[in-house]
Parts: structure tokens; C-alpha cells; sequence
């Protein structure tokens, strides 16, 4: 019955909030004479959102939304040389080297012998291709589609490119918003297994897996049971 | 014999060069009580080349890069007014409409009725992805690929994907670099239409079209008797 596998990558492959969370965190330091942390962090939120239309999702977008909260909190008070330690944390963030979640390393070659793969993010392309690079998993993958949103109208495009029978596909993610509810829409099957951190843009109210279909785990680690179980 | 045209997008299907070009002379503006326009536009390319291995191509990165040039050049003095004005010139960037050159709007619709139509170019996803949606040529590709480099590797990994046979694959676009010189290694057909800006990265030495078995032509209106003719 079940013929492809999807995977969310940030957060359900390898761990990327934390990097962010880490980040904003070096980031309100640099601040901390003008501004308190969660005043810091609100504004750079607001920043973000109102950015997301012209800069997308990913690291570089969140960097210019950085920059331009620093110059609005302090009045264009910042120093050259703090801009340039929000660039050096950027570029810090673009190095730093992929690390997987528990259980990514058995579960996915496992999967991999008996189901297609296919790797659906969204983001930055030329850093997912570069953390993908760095996983080592990317022969595990039949197809890698790093997209600009994830919606249902851009997962019906992909099931439209790979004539996909949404009864045949599982989507396997992190983020309700993103990876569970646009699919599930769709007819497909989700298992949702959420991240300890999750970006405030990701969240939504709505948390009852029966009324939409989708099945949740607490890690990636029991995934091939539940596929073994429900075929 | 042929099956697929696929289009270079930037230089080739809109402008785009000459948008680069405004913004770095508006750049050049803002420290022109530091330095000269020819030493700040060198010193922006070194800093841009020192950073594409780690922001690929696209608008975000140019800023980012701008942004470092302006506080390498002021010795950090810069203000930051003068930074917000370099991030709000990215703005601009990405909110121009998207100016298809001379001939486009008529040759890819007529193109589309006898061939499989590809559009294969690198940069910023959620950039080109906005660029296509305004351009209103989208409905004529079957396929979209926007990739983070264009060499033999990439080329032929699209071809594989989408099964291409190179002897039925004619690539179109602007760069010799990027679009010509690794599709004829290929042994596939590329035709070359220089456009009247190129960035120093994309430049090459060899101009031979006869040794490298592409053919050139002055403008996309001349493609289809092209075409027609070759067969």
C-alpha cells in the first residue's frame, strides 16, 4: 500500500531550531545594553514576519531581518563592528556541521530498503544542499524538493510532478503547519513528531490528531513499527 | 530530434544584470566620501567571491556582502542609516518587476507548441520563484529547476532525473560558464546570446564557437528560424 516516504529535514532529520535558538540568544547579548532579551526577541520576530514575503524562509533572510532590529533598537546607534558579529554569527550558522537527531542514522537506510525516500524541506536551497551534503544521507534519497513553502497547494503540485497517489504516500515531520495538515488535506498520511523547540511562525492552535488524520510519535526511533503495523 | 529547449532566466528571459549593476552604483554612492566608485566595486567583488562557497547566489547574499564591504571600507564607521539604506536597496531589488527582454513574450509561447519547454536557473529559490510568478511565462515550462550551480555535475543529474537524452537537449542561454560550455561537454546542443552586461564570475576565456560546438546569436528573436533550420 505504502510506496513513498517523505521527510521533513530542519528539525526532523537534523536539529536547526537550536542553531537559531542559539543564535538569537548571542544576538540579544550584542543588545543587552539598549534592550532586554524578550524585547529583543519580539521585536526580531515582528522583523521577520514583515520580511518574510521578500526574503523567504532561511539563514540569510533571518540574518537581514537581525541586521535591520539592530539598527531600528538602537536607533541606528550599532556599530559597524556589531554588524559584522551578526554576519559572523550567520556564517557560524551556515558551517556549523549537520547533526542528526537520535535514531536518523538506523531509521532512514532502513526505511530506505523497502520504501522510496524522498526529502521535502523548505528553506534556503543552497543550505539545505549543503546540509544535506553534510548528513551523509542523500544516497537514502530517491528525490530531494526543497521548496519555497509547503502548502497544499505545493504539495499538489509535487504529487502532480511525480504522479503520486496520495493513498500511497506518508509525510513524516515536525511541523503541524508545514509537513501534517497541508497533507492530510490532500488524502495522504502524516506522523507528526514534534521538536522540543518550535518557531513561533510554526505553531498552530489546532492539535487533535484524530480529527485530522494524523498519527504522532515521540521519535523518529519508532517510526518503522508503526509502518510495519498499520502496512 | 529535438525534444527539449530549456531556458537560462536571468540575461537570458529578463533583466537582471542591469539591476545588480544600478544597485552597486547607488552603493558606490553611499561611500563615495571613503573611496573611489573602481576601488569599492573591486573590493565588493573580492568580498562577494571570499563569500559564495558560503551564500551561493542571489540578492541576500549580494547584500550581505555589501553590507561587509561597507565596514571593511569605513574602517567599521558606517552608520547605521547608511546599512539600513544598503538593506532597503535589496528591497528594491527584489520588489522590481521582472522585465522580460526584447522577443521573449513571443518566442517561448511559440516555442511551446512544438517542444518541451525547461527552465533551469541558479540563485535564490524564493527570488526566481518570484521573478517566474511575474513574468507570466510560467505556464509555458513543463519543468522548472532552480539549481544552486550550473557545471557538467548538475547537468547531467538533470538528465538523469527527467530521463533527457543529450542528443535531444538544446540549452539557451547567456553565460558561457553556466549554460553553454557544460552542456556541450555534455554532448548536447547550447545556443549562446550574449547579453550586453556580464558579471566578472561568469566570464571565461575561450570564445570559440566552432571548438566548443555551440552557436551564438545576437538576440532570442533569431531562435526559432534557428531551430526550424537545424531541425
Amino acid at each position: 500500500m505504502l510506496d513513498i516516504i517523505a521527510f521533513d529535514a530542519d528539525d526532523t532529520l537534523w536539529h536547526n531550531e537550536t542553531l537559531y535558538s542559539i543564535t538569537q540568544a548571542k544576538f540579544a547579548e550584542l543588545l543587552a545594553e539598549y534592550h532586554d532579551p524578550s524585547s529583543i526577541a519580539e521585536r526580531l520576530y515582528a522583523t521577520e514576519m514583515r520580511n518574510l514575503g521578500l526574503f523567504g524562509y532561511g539563514i540569510k533572510g533571518f540574518t537581514l531581518s537581525m541586521i535591520e532590529t539592530a539598527i531600528e533598537l538602537t536607533d541606528g546607534q550599532i556599530a559597524g563592528a556589531a554588524i559584522q558579529q551578526i554576519i559572523d554569527l550567520a556564517k557560524a550558522m551556515i558551517l556549523a556541521p549537520t547533526q542528526l537527531l537520535d535514531h536518523v542514522a538506523e531509521v532512514v537506510p532502513q526505511l530506505a530498503r523497502s520504501y522510496r525516500l524522498m526529502l521535502i524541506t523548505k528553506g534556503d536551497l543552497f543550505d539545505q544542499e549543503t546540509k544535506l551534503a553534510r548528513s551523509a544521507l542523500g544516497q537514502h534519497f530517491t528525490h530531494v524538493e526543497i521548496v519555497s513553502d509547503k502548502s497544499v497547494a505545493s504539495y499538489r503540485a509535487l504529487f502532480d510532478k511525480y504522479k503520486i497517489d496520495p493513498a500511497h504516500f506518508l509525510m513524516v515531520g515536525n511541523s503541524l503547519r508545514s509537513d501534517i495538515l497541508p497533507v492530510t488535506a490532500l488524502g495522504a498520511r502524516a506522523v507528526y513528531i514534534p521538536y522540543h523547540l518550535t518557531w513561533a511562525h510554526e505553531t498552530v492552535d489546532d492539535h487533535d490528531p484524530q480529527a485530522h488524520g494524523y498519527v504522532e510519535l515521540e521519535h523518529i526511533g519508532l517510526l518503522p513499527a508503526l509502518i510495519e503495523q498499520s502496512g
